[in-house]
């Protein structure tokens, strides 16, 4: 046990996820080194973000404004909605610079053993969507596991019969990857994804 | 990229030794969703730690006061002093119970790689300690690795021609641990410093 103030410190950021004892010990001690103008930045942007962050009122992407950057963007195509679970999965698709049309935050994905099921996700804010028959496609993209696939299988059950295009994300084989080192799951995706070679 | 303050927290949280772009994506969704008031409390313990820690006079230990606990402790045996690299090697010397002296903690061990010296670590406080005659033992508590064993011969050069007695932590086979899997240094200390059965 340390003293008062530097155990309490230790304490708080032990409770981070995937912050252990001994990574809590070391970015304490870490911090009482540091420049005390680098500490003060980052408890002023602790309490600045609880201030500001908040959720997008159409998409549920986490935004500083009532309305996130990509909806609010009138060069970002209304016809096609890119369903994902969570705001980090549209960072990892903003990246690819690959889809120019808009986001649904789910927020999670059905999962009975962690008792979410489709009430708990934003699917009431995803239907509110189609109303005015903007969106023609909806692109799944939620994660290729167990839970992923039951919210993309609930989903595409759901909105196909309202006439819309609903596509999944390819499943197969990681590029850059080895064939050798697949899982069975992924190499038997990739078998049944297969598709004519030079298409 | 997240909208301003979002990232401004990645940013920060990534800064963290240990703490991985992912990691910090992580920690930062958080504590967006977390309580505000648990925030609050991270926030108010880094401005605290800064405003409140510094380092004992005597031993060199982080403390709250000018001298630390442990140097303020009168049934504390002043005739020995431990002698660590760091803090948190007080903390886990403290928590064996086995040890009733005091400390001194030198902020580092000697090496020449990363360019310390003998000069960068609290060696003359040490030397300061032992003015009085108070002190009979040292107690050399260093890492067992290069630069903590390059310490402890630089310190027992030092400090037997005084008088002391001075005293190297065991080093051995770990407790609890397998003979087959010890690595063929700690192996070959613990022939060296081998003991009579039954001692």
């Amino acid at each position: 046990m340390y003293e008062g103030v530097i155990q309490d410190l230790i304490d708080e950021l032990g409770r981070l996820p995937g912050v252990g004892p001994k990574g809590a010990q070391r970015i304490a001690f870490h911090l009482l080194a540091a420049d005390p103008a680098d500490v003060r930045r980052l408890a002023d942007v602790l309490i600045e973000v609880k201030a500001k962050a908040r959720f997008c009122v159409v998409c549920g992407n986490v935004s500083e404004e009532e309305t996130c950057r990509i909806c609010a963007d009138p060069r970002r195509d209304p016809a096609l909605i890119c369903v994902v679970e969570e705001s980090k999965d549209v960072v990892a698709i903003e990246r690819t610079r690959e889809f120019r049309g808009r986001y649904h935050v789910l927020g999670g994905a059905i999962s009975p053993l962690e008792g979410i099921g489709p009430e708990q996700l934003r699917i009431r804010e995803l239907i509110a969507r189609l109303n005015d028959d903007t969106v023609t496609e909806i692109i799944l993209a939620t994660d290729p596991n167990i839970e992923g696939d039951a919210t993309a299988a609930y989903l595409t059950r759901m909105l196909r019969p309202m006439g819309l295009q609903v596509t999944r994300l390819a499943s197969g084989l990681p590029v850059g990857g080895d064939l050798e080192y697949a899982d069975e799951v992924t190499l038997g995706r990739a078998f049944a994804g297969r598709r004519n070679a030079g298409d």
